[in-house]
């Protein structure tokens, strides 16, 4: 993997970059959809590639594990081929999927033994088990194994856990340098910084992962329910101490304003489930608000659903017949919102790059940032 | 509304045949896909054209009366600037629907009083209300509402039935007359067959239906339970009857087979939930017999899910792939095994009419049907 630092913004930390792995570019920033088993959910693969345009997504490791399970995967030549996707995966690591299996797993310097949410069967994933389970997948870019520690969460817990998603990372790196790869590509690897919201901590975590050298590099255990403004913080002090000449991901964040604040830090990528989650509920992100599509006041609009036309579903049908789809459950409901959220959140980080080249990325993220805190 | 009957097959009495309407050509036979509430359940608009690609679909009135409401789609201009669907829509008349409301409808001579499977909601229809309704949603082919007999249903409560069927059907005519068209296109009226599966009845209904003297007719009453060889009974005697420079509509049939023995006899359109209800449980229609794609036994089939690549779906995806989506249960599976049903059933109809066109249209049919009566 090849990361190239185009640009730093002057007046923020924001910056343009491309990685290039043996599945093509990946342009920075950029949002990565999640494609928790192997699917974004409600999109063909066709769509998400020409309409939403994405030159990474993401899929679960957790999930994938459990279905279709690692031997059909494998047997598949890899989740490229099982899911007809030739751009660029992430894995995660499952950390995060069994930290949210709260009383089905248990957290011991071993790894995590758990309880699986489709048929109970018991599981245990530790840092040399979810290499491998990374290697057969076959992601371009694969993750830690960590702890991801809740919100709030006190010092000493959260110090404890630091420290051994520490140790955790250096057996997952002495157990990938022994496991070869499964196809004929590279995969990247990316430690993760943890340390809740405790600058001292965060400043700690920071400085060890940055001292392993990797490819890219990971902030975890934030979007679990801090306050933007810690979010932020923790964010701020992270990326002062990680490398620059590496990416920085930002795990599981968030709304389209999260993405713009924590771009102007010195994040490069991004994930969330927010876009795709809200929309099979019926909410939709714009440039000017969110719309609640299944509110009333849609009922008899039949203006398109966005003027901004960014993606085919945008003004090939109107508010009210998308609200009409919602109010009636239709499956084609969910299908029409899922695209237009990742087909904003795309354009979203496209044109953040586009300003951070231009120059005039601050003045652009402020508008954006006043121009979204609404609802429509 | 204009047919031309383009050519009748010499060992069959398989026609091949062309609707002008309004909105375009409907080269028949055709099967027409079930846009219940406005939308083919988990198809974009685009892909029902660019890749089902058939030239008129079905709407359902008692479904679109509750949902979105006919003053909603009276706003929008019509069923197809509300769904934006520019070709040939056609609606039923309710009557089906309501028939199916066991328990929660009654019938009397005045109308159906049936409650709302949605909020329990009263609504009564008459043969005149339901004219008026379908003047608003504004199809292109609106039928005439009649009562649809279970089976097996005794000849005398048949009969009776037959007779208000006919009764209501004087009715619609006559408010038809002096309902106007709310829109700026013709809409075609058709009267339906009853008359349960006695054959004195279906013959009586069918000499009473053609001397009306509409622009088609419809066979209904069929497809509710009753063995394929008495269905083709009474299409027959049905079909015999009916004028031939008219269309000939067979409502509710069926699998694939059920088609192409019905276009042996005469008719011309179909319709069916079939292809997308059955697509939703993991059931494919294939030239080569029907799948289950839930079964163990393509877990690891990495082939395409049909080699005859009629849509994009069916090389873009392979069958392991698909039935990992639908042990998820994963919406994309629903979407993908929906295009493939339609994809085959409107190819089908297309197949079947270049074969009658070409004259060779029952050795095609005799092959098609043994090929088809599979499971794989």
């Amino acid at each position: 993997m090849k990361f190239d630092l185009k640009i730093t913004d002057p007046k923020s930390k924001a910056r343009a970059g491309e990685i290039t792995t043996d599945h093509g570019t990946i342009e920075t920033p950029i949002f990565m959809p999640v494609g928790t088993v192997g699917t974004v959910k409600g999109v063909h693969q066709s769509e998400l590639k020409d309409e939403i345009n994405p030159d990474i997504i993401l899929g679960n490791t957790y999930h994938l594990y459990l279905r279709p399970k690692i031997d059909i995967i494998e047997q598949a030549g890899g989740l490229h081929k099982f899911m007809n996707w030739d751009r660029n995966i992430l894995t995660d690591s499952g950390g995060y999927q069994v930290y949210s299996l709260s009383g089905r797993r248990k957290i011991n310097e071993e790894g995590v033994r758990f309880k699986s949410h489709i048929d109970g069967s018991y599981h245990f994933f530790t840092p040399e088990n979810v290499m491998e389970t990374q290697r057969s997948i076959g992601a371009d870019i694969i993750m830690a194994f960590d702890e991801c520690t809740p919100y709030p969460c006190d010092f000493s817990y959260a110090r404890r856990s630091m420290h051994m998603t520490h140790r955790w990372l250096k057996r997952c790196i002495n157990h990938l340098e022994k496991t070869p790869l499964k196809y004929d590509y590279n995969q990247a690897f990316f430690p993760i910084v943890q340390g809740s919201t405790y600058k001292d901590l965060r400043k700690q975590s920071a400085e060890f992962i940055a001292s392993v050298g990797a490819e890219g590099n990971a902030i975890g255990g934030l979007s679990v329910g801090e306050p933007a403004e810690e979010l932020y913080a923790m964010t701020e002090i992270v990326c002062e101490i990680l490398p620059e000449d590496k990416p920085r991901y930002l795990m599981g964040v968030g709304t389209p304003i999260n993405i713009l604040e924590n771009i102007a830090l010195g994040v490069d990528m991004f994930d969330c489930v927010m876009p795709t989650r809200n929309a099979r509920n019926g909410m939709l992100f714009t440039a000017h608000g969110t719309i609640n599509i299944k509110n009333k006041k849609w009922e008899n609009d039949f203006s398109a659903i966005d003027e901004m036309d960014i993606t085919f579903v945008d003004t090939m049908y109107s508010k009210a017949y998308l609200r009409h789809l919602f109010a009636a459950k239709e499956l084609l409901g969910k299908q029409i919102a899922t695209i237009h959220n990742l087909g904003f959140y795309l354009w979203l980080t496209r044109e953040a790059r586009k300003h951070i080249l231009a120059g005039d990325f601050t003045e652009w993220k402020d508008k954006m940032v006043n121009q979204m805190n609404k609802r429509l």
